[in-house]
């Protein structure tokens, strides 16, 4: 990884969401030469420790700029990231769209990065859903993405102008222990990422949520020690 | 209108901004039988006045309920309606998109609409967009409108499980004198509404900005009394 970019760089928006993924798809976009503009968001998530986490991937990783976007989506509810009445299970992966979905996530971030490259006069927007080892969200599908990025290029002044704005989903096709594997490769220090759904305000992980096991897991296939700090541990 | 609706009537997420256009689409979809969830956005407009008027329409209008969802978009800069160093332009509509276009605002309204919608149960999103007699936003055209509704049929839980959600906007091929007709015809009360980009806090109009010339010239070409409220009027 270089230490600095240079000025030419292209811009890009990083959804940054402070999980192992986004921290991966930082590195990757700063490797191929973005100057990299990284986009978090408070969205009354009760895992908090994620937005400090953000904070220190940022600054590790060389970002450009880093900014938190406050958004109450919370207050409709719908998901046990959010509604302080719903428990996040624990019980391992089950079939079906679990109660951790939150309603139009990733459509509201996505277009939140829409708004900040489009003043930024970006052209390029990384995200990192992934549609292989996930949790079935239905807003992680390749079709999902693609049709995001052809509303982009109906949706701003830079689109009429004639302008290409790119959604890139580096780890759509990327198994967890892929994903981990190419952030070790480029110097991703996973011990300040934080991914499990209910992390207590030191970041500290549960080990027993999806999001917890599938990053475990990861790990584990990658034959890579695992920085995660776990509570008890 | 009728006064109540019905137990049985299907849920609709309305986007609300205040002014004339979703004023006149709550009106609408109250007589297609719809109960109607109303949102506005709190997304740093200076012309804060227009979220104490869609209280006023909703309450008017008999919505089902009305939420106000607070997002700092203006932190991004890049318009005239958020930015306190960008003046609203009063000299006339100009060619191309003016600088009162906030970057990707109707994205992330209709996103925010997805998530409530899609926590109601809800399978209908109206939205006031026209193309007719507007400022040439890029996210008020027809295609976007489309791509918009072909994004949340993949986006969602709902959608994964079979259920189609519709984007309505039934003003986008009427002119201004026929939405201000439409809208008189359902009863709405236009004195409660504010279209002006540069509202004072009583929500009294500049007359001068492109919002206010095109709601004048509607209610001239419709040969309808104009209620607004204008400062120094």
């Amino acid at each position: 990884m270089t230490d600095s970019v240079s000025p030419a760089a292209p811009k890009a928006v990083i959804l940054l969401s402070g999980g192992l993924d986004s921290a991966t798809v930082l590195a990757i976009a700063r490797e191929q030469g973005y100057a990299c503009y990284c986009l978090s968001v408070d969205y009354g998530q009760k895992h908090r420790a994620e937005l400090d986490a953000a904070v220190r991937v940022a600054k590790a990783l060389g970002a450009a700029e880093h900014r938190v976007a406050k958004i109450d989506i919370g207050q409709f509810g719908g998901s046990a990231l959010t509604d302080p009445g719903l428990e996040v299970p624990t019980e391992g992966l089950q079939p079906g769209i679990p109660i951790t979905y939150v309603p139009a996530r990733n459509t509201i971030l996505l277009a939140l990065s829409l708004a900040w490259a489009e003043v930024l006069d970006a052209r390029h927007v990384f995200v990192g859903v992934n549609a292989v080892d996930y949790s079935g969200y239905p807003d992680c599908r390749p079709a999902f993405v693609q049709a995001f990025e052809d509303l982009a290029n109906l949706a701003t002044k830079a689109a009429v102008e004639g302008a290409r704005l790119s959604v890139h989903a580096p780890l759509i096709d990327l198994s967890k222990a892929d994903i981990v594997r190419t952030g070790t490769r480029l110097g991703v220090d996973y011990g300040l990422t934080v991914s499990c759904y209910q992390a207590d305000d030191q970041g500290r992980a549960c080990s027993a949520c999806d999001a917890c096991r599938l990053r475990r897991e990861g790990f584990a296939a990658a034959g890579l020690a695992d920085p995660t700090r776990y509570r008890g541990a």
